[in-house]
């Protein structure tokens, strides 16, 4: 069984964390599955998903983790070949990766009280975003 | 098919890498299925699960790494905020991510010879850990 | 349905940097499934699978970023105690990961226009690569 569903939103951009959980565990609500795996997957090069406890001190400290590791000042190649200014949000959604696949069980994703889905905008523009959940099961 | 199971463990945290390709594999196996996928996802949000060559040089490697990039000791908002000593875990665990999920083909979780499935708790106390593994064929 | 298939590819190593998406998109296309989930997983502990723009400044850019998190040269522990030489490969791979699972919606991979599924050799040789394309719908 395949159920395919989506999640609209529109973000600030610039790193901006958005907690995708309750849509997530919605989803996986409504598709009636008790056991499987569920899919979530941003679309575009400049977006990720991961899990974290999304609380304002944590959420802090991986926007100033990501700018200390990836600055948004550079000399990228990205920005000086395509004329472009988000090179940085490129090399960020590519190290942290588009998407996540957790488990389902008794009809919930498995989360730890205190872990979230999360999707990570790191483009330098306000953005509309796609994030495609699939449920198998 | 979706076929649930978990493990469960006990760490030193601080770090401490622990090989589940054996218990992974032999969940793989007690399903029956021959191909399909299998979703390893530790629960948690200061744990993480990747692939490397579990021997000890790389482990050390790996530890020493993620020291000099997400450092222990430092100003994080998380422990500010919070009364905590782990920010570091949480920053480390939501860049590896949680899960991680891989072919079955021929019975076995796709692999190569010098893979292992490991599990990274990066809390700074001992903790007893949940990982799911959930086979979809 | 679980639908199995395999890319086979060379590589030159030393971070190169190999488009995937055709190669998967055929594969989700000839499983004929129009919803599910793809599972893209390279074998091997120093190889990583994720998505990215790939265009020639970014490729740069990532393999500058990795350079300068992660250099070839540095006291590994993995390279002293195993006479080696690719202890930053194992890391750079451990870190991003070996698999990413992808939507299928439509037929497709769900991907932006401007993201693709790369595969990343960071071993310091060639290598043979195989990659695992894993449908289920």
């Amino acid at each position: 069984m395949v159920h395919s569903s989506l999640l609209k939103l529109s973000t600030g951009g610039d790193g901006e964390i958005v907690d995708l959980t309750h849509g997530v565990a919605s989803i996986v609500s409504a598709s009636g599955a008790r056991q499987g795996i569920v899919t979530i997957a941003a679309v575009g090069s400049t977006v990720a998903v991961t899990t974290m406890e999304y609380e304002p001190g944590g959420v802090r400290d991986l926007a100033g983790l990501l700018e200390r590791l990836i600055p948004c000042e550079g000399e990228y190649a990205h920005n000086a070949l395509n004329h472009d200014t988000n090179a940085h949000a490129h090399l960020r959604a590519a190290l942290i990766g588009p998407s996540e696949t957790l488990p389902i069980t008794g009809g919930r994703p498995a989360l730890g009280t205190w872990q979230q889905v999360v999707l990570l905008d790191f483009d330098d523009r306000p953005r509309s975003r796609t994030v495609h959940v699939h449920v198998v099961a």
